[in-house]
């Protein structure tokens, strides 16, 4: 039934191959823009951006869609150093994102390593006034780094507040890596709403392994620590949203989405610059081989996926028109690398479906369909019951980049991202014609 | 039936994801030696480095089997220019491998750019002491690049001997990558034994483009090009062998291969760094893991892969002892990046047998068995009708570091080559368990 589409398929991956206009447009966001976080100026360019390559594309009815976002931002001199007497060893750390700053002179105290928020919760008394560091590694033993980060990543998210519960006075958290090296990698994390605030910072891999190591050593040490980010109000910012209308059933609507927005270290190459244009680039490719979808194929660049996810409600609670209906959403945020094929939440009957289109997927080597999978943007989607599904990706380098200033284009393979635009062209098709 | 060797799979998994020995071996390798060209002093430091290592791991018999390589040296100032009037602009270039040396002086003439073998042949005489540029680039279309390569390569192995027999003076040929950058990547060429021989040069992308542009332009354009190669007599070294002999039938050998030669240009740490330490790695895996294989197991270093084959020859060559028998050979040889599976040249039943071990392979996403494949240094072992085996990996980004000063470490992600290493460990042990 489906052969037909192996030869869409080969018109899209030679005109993608050829032209690899996803690179392109990666270049000019990072290389023009950089940095995306919430709120700030270079967020505001990347939607009037996004805006303006849709509209170049000359994709139908463009437009941006208003999401207010909070507005964090990092202090210009944030540092921390380990004291053992007399000597200061530097520490590479960053601010988590939405940490309060400390006192202006830092915070000094000592160290506690605990590998789980378990261990702090029993820590008692013995955590007042100190700082808790959390040093349970990802699992490299993991092969999908995914579940690596999904098995260590609480202590990023809550440390902070089980470390505040039993009074320390700041948290360290080893990056999310599993690279060993000396770049602090930040990320979200979370407060109590009305519960006590402490400062929270990621440090590298490196410094965690010297901090745990001298640690070990049992002689004396504290840490200096001192972060100097705020929360200002929160500002407008907005979701950049442009499709390609359906022929036959334009109410019908499939997603494919990456989001815009990024951490304020590195350039949000990978994370998720490299799903923004492979949307963009996946309905440019349908569009100029003339390839009319039956069903509408749009494209949304979601804003604040990293801090707050407003972009992804936003969207799902807009009603864009009386009679429209999504039938899937597709995000792409696990990074520009080779596609494997696509995770897919739905039940069994559209799963058989959506694991009927592989055929089309198999020369780009993206076949296969896993039972599983979506986006944190497309997740409030889940609503309406649609299927949700992710691009999924060669994931072993992700982490090495991820919210860290290792994430920057030469890290992108420009082939390996537009074979993760082609992928979404083609399985969108299919879906676009086959429904569900 | 293979069920059980899901478990030793996971074994082996978890112990090469946590102990990264090849990335460790290869930082080693790359490190302290660099790059080995065959008869080079590094290749000569290789192969004791390689049989030490293989000793430390206390793998059965370990031995070296000598080898007569070539040994061509690159001059050390090689270099070219594109004269229009009295401006010249430098050109990216290095000789290809077996190249002669131009004049002291070097040469100057017009260019001719062709994009094929048979556009020099009918060039006739106005070939007549030219330069003949090959600029047919590799085809981006193709998703698999080694195909790509395959579909240009013609152009450095055989330019030489086309654009001597139409009169040409030397040789320029476009860099095989699908990379747009400015680094030169070298590579075998031959002549026509007797034949005439013309120096020949790979020149990079952006100088193929440069140099394809000014000769669009219509002014008249020279290029000096100046080669100081020489090949030396041929130098005595060794294939290095070591195994884990079997516990039922160890006269029933599964070799497992990578080369452990290079070309000159950066560390050849994916070509076939990569390879070689993988090899070693998997038996490394298995022994320590106590995993006693039912037949032979061996890993061989081959030498001279890149100008010669020698290596693989010689082995094939050889008499081990009287009675053994190759049962399959494996080779990694494609770069030390994320594993897909096996490519199987073998007949039917013995490749739906294959195929029915991809079970085990199936959690770190190396499950898929294609028919087709194999590898140079094992070729010579097809005379055997045995099975020849290449280990399958994501092919994109070879061809960016191939046979140039990319080819350096900082280039391999650890867990990437590891896992190449844990799918040959798995894989020849499921052979070396169940036969053919």
């Amino acid at each position: 039934m489906l052969r037909q589409y192996t030869e869409v398929a080969s018109k899209i991956t030679k005109k993608g191959l050829v032209e690899q206009q996803a690179f392109a447009m990666l270049k000019e966001l990072t290389g023009t823009i950089g940095h995306r976080l919430s709120g700030s100026p270079q967020a505001s360019k990347a939607v009037a951006w996004g805006k303006d390559m849709m509209l170049k594309f000359g994709f139908d009815s463009v437009h941006l869609e208003a999401v207010s976002v909070p507005h964090w931002v990092r202090g210009k001199n944030e540092r921390a150093s380990i004291l053992v007497g007399k000597v200061k060893t530097p520490l590479a750390v960053c601010a988590l994102g939405g940490s309060i700053a400390t006192p202006k002179k830092g915070i000094i105290a000592e160290v506690i390593e605990v590998h789980s928020l378990e261990e702090v919760k029993n820590l008692g008394d013995r955590a007042k006034g100190k700082i808790i560091f959390y040093n349970r590694p990802m699992d490299p033993t993991k092969v999908m780094t995914f579940e690596a980060y999904g098995g260590a990543v609480d202590q990023r998210g809550q440390g902070a507040i089980e470390a505040a519960k039993v009074g320390a006075v700041a948290a360290l958290v080893r990056s999310m890596t599993l690279a060993i090296d000396d770049v602090p990698h930040t990320g979200a994390m979370r407060y109590v709403e009305g519960g006590p605030k402490i400062p929270a910072a990621a440090v590298s891999t490196v410094g965690a392994n010297a901090l745990s190591d001298v640690l070990k050593s049992g002689k004396k040490i504290r840490v200096l620590l001192t972060l100097n980010c705020e929360t200002l109000p929160d500002v407008e910012s907005a979701n950049v949203v442009g499709e390609i209308r359906g022929s036959e059933k334009p109410n019908e609507v499939i997603v494919i989405g990456g989001h815009l927005d990024s951490w304020d270290k590195g350039d949000g190459a990978h994370d998720d610059g490299a799903g923004s244009v492979q949307s963009m680039e996946a309905l440019r490719l349908l569009k100029e081989l003339g390839l009319k979808p039956k069903r509408t194929i749009r494209c949304v660049l979601f804003m604040n996926e990293e801090n707050g996810l407003r972009g992804g409600k936003a969207y799902a609670a807009t009603k864009h028109s009386p009679d429209e209906k999504h039938i899937a959403a597709i995000e792409t945020d696990a990074g520009g690398f080779a596609p494997l094929g696509f995770g897919v939440t739905a039940d069994s009957a559209v799963f058989e479906k959506f694991k009927s289109f592989s055929g089309a997927l198999e020369a780009i080597g993206a076949d296969r369909i896993r039972k599983g999978g979506g986006g944190a943007d497309i997740s409030a989607l889940g609503a309406e019951s649609i299927p949700l599904i992710g691009l999924m990706v060669e994931s072993q380098r992700y982490f090495d980049y991820h919210h860290s200033n290792n994430d920057t284009i030469d890290k992108v393979n420009p082939r390996e991202l537009e074979l993760g635009a082609i992928a979404l062209a083609i399985f969108s098709f299919e879906i676009s014609e086959e429904g569900l």
